[in-house]
C-alpha cells in the first residue's frame, strides 16, 4: 500500500482533553480517531491492528474449545431485572425503545448467555461448554480519560464456561490462564504481565487479572518477584502482605494496567434463569459458570502505554498493520520494484509515495507509525537497502534478500 | 466439526411471536436466536456464514477501493444536531449518559464520518475517497416481526464517498452498482436481485435499491422485464408507470426484499460539517457525497427467504457453514476417515456423530441444516458413499474422489 492512498495524516494536533499517553499517540499516527470522550472510530491502520489482536484471541480460546457466537447489545430489562443488575449495574445505558419497552446496552453477557444455553443444555452429557465472543461492549462511565484504556464504548472477547461441578470448572479455570498468557505473550506484552489475585466474590477466594506492569498504569499491584505472580490493593490487607502461594512478605509495588480478568461465578447467573442439568442419577442441579474477559481495545490501548519512546509507537510484529515502512530518497521505480518482491514473500509494506515531503517527515512519520522495520533506498546506498529497527534503533545495510528474512 | 460437539441442537419450536420464515428457519436449525423481536443473537453456524457474506462484501468493497474503518455506535447529540436528525429521525435510539451528555446509536452514519474525513480533507488531490465499516446498526422500530429482515439491531454495511464533483460520484455510484451486483451473485441472489429505480431526494433524480424478488418479500416492485430492472411503488406514478430506461410500459408486479440501496447525497451532509475542499484554482468548495448501504444481517435473512423448500433452508455453496454433511450409518471409523480427507482437502464437513439419533431424525436434520452435500455411509453402499444434493435433491453414489471433487 502506499501512503498516497490512506486517507489518514499524521498530525501534531489531539484533542484538548485528551491527556492518556495511548490515544494521544494513536491519534497523531492516524490510527484512531476521537469522537467523544472513550469513544473512539478506528481508522484504516488502526482496525488492521484491531484485526491482528481478534485473530490471536480467536485462535487461543479455539485452543481451549472455545466455540464462537455473537449476542447483541440491546438486552431487555427483564433480564437484568432477574439478577438485579437492572437497579445494581452503575454503568448501564438504560435505552427506552418505540416498543414502550426498555433495553439495557451490554456491558456484560451473563444476562443473555444463561437462558440462552438453558435452551440447549439438558443433561451433564451436554457439559462442559465454553462459548465466546468478540462484540462491543458498552459502560455509561462518569469520567472516561484513558484513551482505549477505559472506553464508553469498546471491543471485548468475553467467554462463559458451563460446567457440571467445581472440580471440572477449577481445571478450566486453570487451562483459561495459560491461554491467557500465550495471547499477552503473541501480543508482546509477555514479559510485563503477571497473574494477579484479587477478590473473588461469593463463590470462591479469589479471581485473578492480568496485569501489565507499565509506568502510567491506573492500577497498583504487588508483586512477588518469587512467584511472579502479584496481588491487587483490594485484597492487600485480606492476605496480610504476603504472596498467596508462598508466602513471601517482600511484594514490590508496580502501576499496572488490567489487560483481562477471570472470574469463578459458580451459580450466581445459572439460579436466576433456572439454568440446570440433570446429573447421572437423574438429580437436576444448577450449572456452575465461569467468566473471562478480555478488552481487545483496550489490549491495544495497553501495547502502546508500554511498548513506545520519544518518537512515537514501538509495535511487536505480530500487531504491526506492516511490517516495513519504505521510503525511495531516488527514483520511485525501484520502491515498486522492492515492495512487489516483499508482499510477494508475504511482507506487508507501506510506500511513502509522497513527492511533497521532505526525507525529515518522512522518517519521523516511521517512527511515529512504529512499523518493525524503516527500509530507505538512497543513492549513498547502491544495491543494499538501509535497514532501521525500530526496537533497537540500529540501522545496516542489507540486500533484499536479508530483509526479506528478516521481516516477517 | 461433530455434531455432538455443537453447543445448538435443531428444534420444532420457535417463538410464538415469530411469525417470519426466514428467523423460523433459522432459529429451528439452530442458527440464531432470538432475545427479543428484532434482536437476535448468531450461534456458532450462524456467525460462520454472517463471516461468509462479511468476506465477499469487503472483497467486493475493496475492489473499488474502499477503506475499511470503524465507526462506534455512540453518537454524541450535537452531531445529531447539525444536520436535523436529532429530532427529525424517527427510528434513533437515545441514550442519557452519566456524563449528562446525549448519545444518539446509530442507525447511520453520515454524522460521524463526514466530521471526521474533514479532518485528513484539505485540497483536490485528497479526493476522491470510498470510506466503508462493517458495524452493528442500532433502530428503534415500532414493530419487528420480519426477522433478520428488519432488525433493531443489525449488522450493516456502510460505504461512503467523497468527490470533487458530480461526474466523479456519478461513475463511482455506476461502478458500486456492478460491485453490488457481484455480491448478490456470489450469495446466490444473482437471478433474483434487481436494480430498482426509488425516489431521489434532493440531490438527484432517483436514487437506487436491490431488491430480490421473493413470495414474501415486503415491498412492491414493477420490473421491467426488457431492461432488468424496476421501480418501487414509491415512484411509480411519478414515472407515469414506463420503464424509465426503456420507455416499455409493460412493467410486472413483484413482491421483493430490499437488500441495499445506494445514495446520491450530494452536499446534504458535508456543508452543515464545512467539509470542503480547495480546487485547483484555490476555490473552496463543498465535498460532494455519496453512500452506499448493505445489510449483511439482512442478506442472510434474504438468502433464507430465497433460497429454501418444505424441509429447510437450502444455502448456496458460498455460505454454507459446511459443504458436507456426514451420516455414517455403519461404524464410527469410517466417517472419521472420510472427514479427515475432506478436511485435507479444504472441505468443511459436519458428521452427525450421535449415538441416540434416528438415521430419519439424522436425514430430516441434514436437510433443515441445508449444506450443499449430504453424504451417507451404509452397508448398503459398499466402497461408495451416498450423496444427495440439497439443492436438486437428486441422489447418487460417489467414490470419495468424485465427492471431493463435488464439495469445494
Amino acid at each position: 500500500m502506499k501512503v498516497s492512498q490512506l486517507f489518514t495524516k499524521t498530525t501534531k494536533e489531539v484533542p484538548r482533553d485528551e491527556v492518556s499517553l495511548n490515544a494521544q499517540l494513536l491519534i497523531r499516527a492516524g490510527y484512531i480517531n476521537k469522537l467523544a470522550p472513550g469513544v473512539y472510530s478506528y481508522l484504516p491502520m488502526g482496525l488492521r491492528v484491531i484485526q491482528k489482536i481478534e485473530k490471536i484471541v480467536r485462535e487461543e480460546m479455539n485452543g481451549i474449545g472455545g466455540q464462537e457466537i455473537l449476542m447483541p447489545a440491546l438486552i431487555p430489562d427483564a433480564n437484568w431485572k432477574k439478577t438485579g443488575r437492572w437497579e445494581d449495574l452503575d454503568v448501564l445505558f438504560r435505552v427506552a425503545g418505540a416498543d414502550r419497552k426498555h433495553y439495557g446496552l451490554g456491558a456484560t453477557h451473563e444476562e443473555v448467555l444463561s437462558p440462552l444455553v438453558r435452551q440447549y443444555v439438558n443433561s451433564y452429557k451436554d457439559l462442559p461448554l465454553y462459548i465466546y465472543q468478540i462484540q462491543t461492549k458498552f459502560r455509561n462511565e462518569l469520567r472516561a480519560k484513558a484513551g482505549l484504556l477505559r472506553g464508553r464504548e469498546f471491543i471485548m472477547k468475553d467467554l462463559y464456561s458451563f460446567h457440571t461441578d467445581e472440580d471440572d470448572l477449577e481445571k478450566y479455570y486453570k487451562k483459561s490462564q495459560t491461554a491467557y498468557m500465550n495471547v499477552f505473550k503473541r501480543v508482546g506484552l509477555g514479559q510485563q504481565t503477571v497473574l494477579t489475585f484479587a477478590s473473588g466474590g461469593t463463590f470462591s477466594k479469589y479471581s485473578h487479572e492480568f496485569q501489565t506492569v507499565t509506568k502510567f498504569g491506573e492500577d497498583t499491584i504487588f508483586t512477588c518477584r518469587k512467584c511472579s505472580i502479584a496481588v491487587n490493593k483490594e485484597i492487600l490487607s485480606e492476605i496480610r502482605n504476603q504472596c498467596p502461594e508462598c508466602g513471601n512478605l517482600k511484594l514490590n509495588e508496580d502501576r499496572a494496567i488490567e489487560v483481562g480478568n477471570i472470574f469463578k461465578l459458580g451459580t450466581k447467573y445459572s439460579s436466576p434463569f433456572g439454568l440446570n442439568y440433570v446429573d447421572k442419577n437423574g438429580a437436576e442441579k444448577p450449572v456452575i459458570m465461569g467468566c473471562y474477559g478480555l478488552g481487545i481495545s483496550r489490549l491495544m490501548g495497553a501495547v502502546v502505554e508500554t511498548l513506545h519512546d520519544a518518537n512515537g509507537i514501538v509495535w511487536p510484529k505480530s500487531l504491526a498493520p506492516f511490517q516495513v515502512y519504505l521510503i525511495d530518497l531516488t527514483k520511485k521505480q525501484k520502491a515498486v520494484k522492492l515492495a512487489q518482491s516483499l508482499i510477494k514473500n508475504g511482507i506487508d509494506v507501506l510506500v511513502d509515495d509522497r513527492v511533497d515531503a521532505s526525507p525529515g517527515v518522512k522518517f519521523s512519520d516511521a517512527d511515529l507509525l512504529g512499523f518493525p522495520y524503516r527500509a530507505v533506498i538512497s543513492n549513498k546506498t547502491g544495491n543494499k537497502i538501509e535497514v532501521k529497527n525500530r526496537q533497537t534503533g540500529k540501522t545496516q545495510l542489507k540486500t533484499e534478500k536479508q530483509l526479506i528474512e528478516l521481516a516477517p
